[in-house]
């Protein structure tokens, strides 16, 4: 009897998730359904956004509920098939992740885009994470060479990926990390750097200035807090800021006070927008086009940060929000 | 010898303008130059964004220098010209306000539009304010008919033709304004009221959502402060909150918490974005040919808030910050 080992919440996390928020469950799987396949997972993705579905509210994306199955993406192997168009040893995509085997209709998995890349990369820098950094910068900053580009959490999976693409497109970019050598990689790729470790929105204020005297185009957020208000004081007239994230306040238990500036969007006549990457999806293909090519002949270093095990899942998610992590946060699975 | 009285700054306010900040001075004008003219101004505009110009610093337009006459769009009679364009009698616009005659080059003059309405009109309803409002609901917030509308300061010289122009348009309006007899005329003009007196944000935030239960798709936002938060509280899926002013804060000699709910920009997917109407005026005859004849036609309540004399102007203009002018606040010359 095939079995399934999965997490599930047994509370909502109150501020920063504690490992004992999940627990590992195992249930046996029903024989496979018409149109129904069987997959052993080699590689679990964690997310930032999962944060936001650990809260019991309704945000842009369902909540997770307690004691059901968690998912999210996930690359893994078919081992059982009852739909014509996927056989055994398939590499596939979907969103059953959060556990081991996954068993879905055919409907809900996509096989991988054929391209030379190793499979996990459609879980990071050609995945969702990839897909955010483009579509940010190019759909909703509407980035143009030339353009002064900051960009935030610049060493994380969507982050690492932005500044890159920006350099590419002919960009001066500014990237902010929180450690010597997260700065150190930056630069080693033509990234200026500001390490945000503490600093004050004041002193940010001063150290993004510094960074580019002229201020900024284009501004990826993804933090929040204090790095916000250093960036709206760092404008260019009719600067676009595209919000990606807000990783800052994803663990506040209470809401913090916002940036005080806010009125340089009116001096600036700058735009703020946030986007969720599920909307823009129609423009994956047009990303890949983009962006697969140079991920294939290594002109992207996209970085991953790899936990082993599945008993690993919330551990890794967790790092998500310690700064620890580099690039892509993934779960390998060794079953 | 013709003389001119124009008003100066003599220190920049702190805090809320008071009457002896300003100060009166009279002057000899010289004879007029080749294509100069020389106007009695007849209507003075005082408008909030003149705030901005006495702090001695640059936001968006360039400060006033003290002891330098202040100046501003006003109306007025031609009494002398030595430019072709321009007859003893026309009556013309210009920036020469805060005195009481002005003396121009014919290029910084112009002459009125020929529509059948009042010549302070072309300050107000359309001049600066209404064109103000049409920008920000249709050329930044992309106002569509049937959309849910909220708009601040709703009274106000912008404000009042905000709802006016959305309410045409086939839009459900709210507006937000501090007294009951204001209150009363939204009502009375189709628009759902919300008098913001004695709310906190969160009381805002209740006040808004009995007005429009569904949120609002569009946010046209003069005031900033706890209603801003409250209008991110009640946002619809891609909101478009257009920002045309933050009178709240005009006066604030240090920087406010700003909104603590930022993030809902990401929730809704809804965008933020600054104006400055000078960089619309491309765009003003197309402004006029659709407003000006509801204007003739008495279609659009357009109301004035009139003082009379040269001396009252500085009166005139703190009164703005005291909520207590309704729709455009103009000085009158009888000179």
């Amino acid at each position: 009897m095939a079995t399934s080992r999965y997490f599930a919440l047994n509370q909502f996390p109150q501020g920063m998730p504690r490992r004992e928020d999940f627990t590992l469950h195992e249930v046996t799987l029903p024989a496979l359904d018409h149109n129904e396949v069987r997959i052993q997972n080699r590689w679990l993705s964690v997310d930032p956004y999962m944060r936001g579905r650990m809260t019991g509210a309704k945000t842009y994306i369902e909540p997770y509920e307690l004691g059901q199955p968690m998912d999210g993406a996930a690359v893994g192997e078919v081992i059982e098939s009852n739909h014509a168009q996927f056989q055994l040893g398939d590499t596939v995509r979907h969103m059953g992740g959060w556990r081991d085997v996954a068993q879905l209709p055919g409907s809900d998995i996509e096989r991988l885009p054929e391209y030379e890349v190793p499979p996990q990369a459609f879980l990071g820098v050609l995945g969702m994470p990839g897909m955010t950094a483009w579509t940010g910068l190019n759909r909703i900053a509407r980035m143009q060479e030339g353009d002064r580009v900051l960009v935030s959490a610049a060493s994380g999976a969507v982050g690492s990926l932005a500044v890159q693409l920006a350099k590419a497109a002919g960009c001066h970019v500014v990237g902010v990390a929180g450690s010597d050598d997260k700065c150190q990689w930056l630069e080693e790729h033509g990234i200026q750097a500001v390490n945000y470790r503490g600093k004050d929105a004041a002193a940010l204020t001063d150290a993004l200035r510094d960074a580019s005297s002229e201020g900024f185009d284009v501004y990826y957020e993804n933090v929040g807090g204090p790095l916000l208000e250093a960036a709206l004081a760092n404008l260019r007239d009719h600067a676009r800021i595209a919000i990606c994230g807000l990783i800052d306040r994803y663990n506040d238990t209470e809401a913090g006070a916002g940036p005080s500036n806010i009125n340089q969007l009116l001096f600036r006549k700058a735009k703020m927008e946030g986007f969720i990457v599920m909307e823009h999806w129609g423009y994956y293909t047009e990303f890949l086009s983009q962006v697969a090519p140079f991920v294939e002949k290594g002109a992207i270093d996209y970085r991953e940060t790899v936990e082993e095990g599945l008993e690993s899942t919330p551990d890794a998610f967790i790092r998500l929000f310690q700064g620890s992590n580099f690039g892509k946060m993934l779960v390998k699975l060794t079953g």
